[in-house]
């Protein structure tokens, strides 16, 4: 025999019931943002290649699935949903009143390699609200992911924040230039504090390199160490008031019943943010299941005018991962589950209609040509293991009495029933 | 200024309100499935390019997105999800009792000149059964159909049919190899039926080229012309047999109601089907919304077991566009808009738990931080242009009181009502 065909290296498949949970986790999350007034948006999975590269640098291509068309252009798969959704703001969406809210699902691709909870193609959840001049909007991220999660029943999640803004501040007074910016990003995200450090040193940026080593040292410490640190040093206003934006988030997102815990050497991959980051933890998995922030101004890449805006990605799979073990959910299929045997197809035919009104009251309804009588031992067995509820046998015998059969696969019994009274009977149970 | 990104050739986005049709048709789609008991799958956008050359022949190379990953290896986006669910039966699905009923709803992607209705990027809503051995398994394909279409309002849609069995058969009495039944498909579905004559001719099968000739040129008559005809032949007694399977589904596609018309050189371009195949159509549009058939045995070519199947693809966009003038549909928005206006965020987070619970009760609600008294007007036109029906108000001095201003933005009108009476006020509404 022939060897079968596998899926390709980090790429996976969905059967039931993982399958359904991971479209009824979308299907949450939709309803829960269609609350707070967001509206859906879709952009094509494959892009320029250049919208990723403005946006992140040339190096993103090493992470990402690259490829020349038949036309010679490059383009990308790609890795997330936000430089397509500014995009599509700055060529159709520029003139509608801010802010504007507005979320998508959808898959992305990142080429990196395989662990747990990290594949190749992936889905996000997200939002990105444009036009979002206010912390308020900050908040309203993490007000959304509460009411998601609960609506889900993942019960313990936490908030890990920060404010980026302060790096960027210490970046500016320490007169980084744009690749060393990303540089420090890059060595924030994996954790580098010496080499991030090294960054400023090199500069010449004594002070400033202090300040990181503070974060970083005292990183388990509360936050407000780090402004009475700051107090001392008059001339560190900016970034002072950044830790108070931060601290001011996580008084009000506390408010709302969030557990918020800060990181102040917490940086996300992404280059672009510029203010409030953050990652939800859950516990028992070393990876987060969503995060976001503020990116203000990334109109600005891509020749738009200035904007400001924040937003978040939920990892479906991870959320997935996440929930494995404690689910207890409606995936919307129908209760009552139907296996409907008739001896021809002209029976069915016959029934359709009955059987038609009996789908549309969200009954399921499997029909199957019973080619024998011989042949019934094996279907009820099929009904048995797929979980059935009732089989309803419809033979040459029935239709000319005008009755069906119907067997209760949990009890056990069988009864024959008027066929104008099997709509009732199968409703009323 | 920079010029804008634009999305690649043949790749479109999608804003509100068609985002929202396009996944309302999805989301009805899948309703309906459920009701007829099948079940979701999902598989990778990304494939191994061999799935789709051993199926399909390596010609199928110049329509699809191929190329070479980092690791050398060629990959394809899928042009189609069937391989893909053959090749997860095979892994997974093999021992699981048949028939085995599964739906996806997925993105494929086609090289092709991009023109009205045809994307290089678009979503396909499928069922496919394994295990389907009998002509019932064809028809309830339409009986999906005629559900689905009935429920999003596609009211007139005919099927052009036909069996695909009956070239088959022609092509196994010429003794046509391989190569040569994969050229008679592709002109078959180009309509160039002089070229099929042909092939038939260089293999001087004169009998099979004179029935090819007469499906031909009876194409606008009744099938049973051909059943006629072939009565003379004695020798065709197979072809007969395929047309008479042929005419019973069209009886009982027309016994539940569906618009059938056979159309006996039709030919799809997919070469693996072995049976009934159909497209659906709709009024002033020269495209099919819909399309599929029988493929008995495509579990072969990947090293399996014989195993009969049948199924179809939804084009999503083409319906979308099939759908366009005439919709009415509630698109599962909630039907009251509420903006709400706090003086500060503190105020919010004050009536953060009001807001939950009117939430939760399916009310839209925005909520923005109204700056100073003079921005109020702003909010209210932003409200009026946005189809808000109502503006809450809570400034400082109706938190000290404990009340919000509510604005009816259709009536114009505006009263107070007490924070503890706003949840009835705005559910009675």
């Amino acid at each position: 025999m022939k060897e079968l065909i596998e899926p390709l290296r980090g790429f996976r498949d969905y059967i039931p019931p993982d399958s359904d949970i991971i479209t009824w986790i979308c299907d949450s999350f939709k309803i829960i943002v269609k609350r707070f007034g967001y509206k859906e948006i879709k952009t094509p999975t494959l892009e320029n290649f250049k919208l990723f590269a403005l946006k992140s640098g040339e190096e993103i291509r090493e992470s990402m699935f690259v490829f020349k068309d038949k036309a010679e252009r490059e383009v990308a798969l790609r890795p997330e949903v936000t430089p397509s959704v500014i995009r599509v703001y700055l060529r159709e969406l520029r003139n509608i009143p801010k802010p504007l809210r507005l979320f998508y699902i959808a898959n992305v691709f990142r080429y990196d390699e395989p662990q747990f909870g990290r594949y190749r193609e992936f889905t996000q959840a997200g939002v990105e609200i444009l036009g979002a001049d206010g912390l308020n909007y900050d908040v309203e991220l993490i007000e959304i992911l509460e009411e998601f999660y609960d609506s889900i029943g993942i019960k313990e999640r936490m908030y890990k924040v920060n404010n980026v803004a302060i790096f960027r501040e210490l970046a500016k007074r320490a007169r980084l230039n744009e690749d060393e910016i990303e540089r420090m990003f890059h060595f924030l995200d994996k954790g580098r504090f010496n080499d991030v450090i090294n960054i400023f040193k090199e500069k010449g940026a004594v002070k400033e390199a202090q300040v990181i080593e503070y974060l970083y040292r005292e990183r388990q410490r509360d936050i407000t160490a780090i402004i009475n640190m700051l107090e001392g040093y008059n001339e560190y206003k900016e970034i002072q008031k950044h830790v108070e934006t931060l601290m001011r988030y996580i008084d009000m997102g506390k408010a709302i019943g969030a557990k918020i815990y800060v990181d102040p050497a917490f940086a996300r991959g992404i280059a672009y943010y510029t203010g409030i980051i953050f990652e939800v933890m859950v516990p028992n998995m070393s990876i987060s299941i969503a995060g976001g922030g503020r990116y203000d101004n990334l109109t600005t890449v891509y020749g738009g005018e200035e904007l400001s805006s924040t937003g978040f990605a939920i990892g479906v799979e991870r959320t997935f991962l996440a929930l494995r073990n404690n689910i207890e959910i409606d995936l919307g299929y129908p209760k009552t589950l139907v296996l409907l045997l008739s001896n021809d197809i002209e029976g069915f035919t016959k029934m359709y209609n009955v059987v038609k009104m009996l789908r549309r009251q969200g009954i399921s309804i499997q029909f199957e040509v019973l080619e024998s009588a011989q042949r019934l031992s094996r279907w009820l067995e099929y009904a048995s293991k797929q979980g059935f509820n009732y089989v309803i046998i419809v033979g040459r015998k029935e239709m000319e009495k005008n009755v069906v059969v119907i067997r209760d696969m949990k009890k056990w019994t069988q009864e024959e029933v008027p066929l104008d009274m099997l709509r009732e009977f199968l409703v009323k149970k």
